[in-house]
């Protein structure tokens, strides 16, 4: 039976900061966690979302690919998707609709959205890929691509969590996206949703996995960082 | 078989900050994540040490009790034992102690210590159980009680969290502590080593469990409070 009360993380938003960027867990491995999820491959190669168990890749041309099991990535969410009907919308920004969700739920624990519809004026981005050594998170978000469309139907899917593990997580809400036709997706920086039907997912543990098998990780000194003020920085 | 490598959260230290007391998990519960660990009951009733799989509480009037499955805790820290053999340790102070460990291991996974030895001049501390309303993080910490033994043999259980996860967790070393003879402990506020001998266990995961059937817990705005700040000032 899967457990569909657990958000699963491997990695921590903070160690992109300084670019701990080796891919250390598999897509094979991250797949055992969930069937619905997100991440960045190694290097930043990219930004991932796992839907019904399919994991795809919009990279930097803004080309979807999907993965294979011995991809690798730094930083990545899954969960067993058990979506429930929370409300339809119409014509709302993000904003609104993050307002409009954090009305009718609490705040105070993880949980996945999923916002299948059509989307106007959507903003996506992925960056290119870096190769060893890597550059720090601020470096590479500059030579980041930036995708949009006037309209296009997909699917939005969010994690949310509380502001408390805020840089373990991303505070709030992190949203990726991808079309239905799949030619289009990546790191949601803006959109408006036409009209949409939003299901939430509640998880009452947070299953967060390090990388204590990468020297790089487990000796940096993470100390000389404003590591939640390069975060809101590049992810914002 | 156990799983060594994950140790277990129940509850968020920044959930106690603005008085959300309610025992959230039984002590049963709490063991089948563990046979060593630490906690708060409901209330802040004392502080907890399970050692060997035996839940000792430390309460307000220093005394050292046995609570039975049904006692429950609104926060707490579990794992199953498995330690590894790290230094011996003469004439200590809590300081260079936690510096020392810092220096053979890494900061950026969490892991426990335990210290078995004698320990001079060691003050520890617990609050007197509170009712509903609860009172603040900082208003109970008022009415601590300090204990202190000039010379002493016990076990020192201890949790350290990387800094990322500070509000969640305790950010760097939390220490509770028990003597041998069960007639002193508590949460440590100072001590020295005279001699130990020092054991580790590293996790790859911190299973973060959240209260989400506790409404209080689910409903409050964490917003108007400076939680890091509150929790600087009473667990220090």
């Amino acid at each position: 039976m899967t457990n569909t009360n657990t958000l699963y993380q491997h990695g921590t938003l903070a160690l992109l900061v300084p670019g701990l960027l080796d891919g250390t867990i598999t897509m094979q491995d991250l797949l055992k966690h969930g069937d619905t999820g997100i991440g960045t491959g190694e290097g930043l190669d990219g930004e991932l979302i796992i839907l019904d168990g399919i994991p795809y890749q919009v990279d930097s041309d803004g080309n979807v690919n999907i993965v294979k099991d011995d991809f690798t990535l730094p930083f990545a969410n899954s969960h067993f998707a058990n979506y429930q009907s929370l409300t339809n919308v119409e014509n709302i920004s993000q904003k609104e609709l993050d307002k409009k969700i954090i009305s009718m739920t609490s705040s105070n624990t993880f949980f996945s959205i999923k916002v299948h519809g059509t989307f106007t004026n959507i903003k996506t981005r992925a960056v290119p890929k870096s190769h060893k050594p890597y550059a720090t998170l601020g470096k590479t978000a500059e030579d980041q691509s930036v995708f949009s469309k006037d309209s296009v139907e997909g699917t939005l899917l969010s994690y949310y969590a509380p502001q408390i593990f805020d840089g373990a997580a991303v505070g709030g809400f992190h949203h990726h996206f991808l079309s239905d036709k799949h030619d289009f997706g990546g790191h949601v920086l803006s959109f408006t949703v036409e009209s949409g039907k939003v299901e939430i997912q509640q998880f009452d543990t947070l299953e967060q996995h390090l990388p204590t098998k990468n020297t790089d990780y487990m000796n940096y000194d993470f100390s000389d960082w404003d590591i939640l003020g390069e975060i809101h920085k590049a992810e914002s």
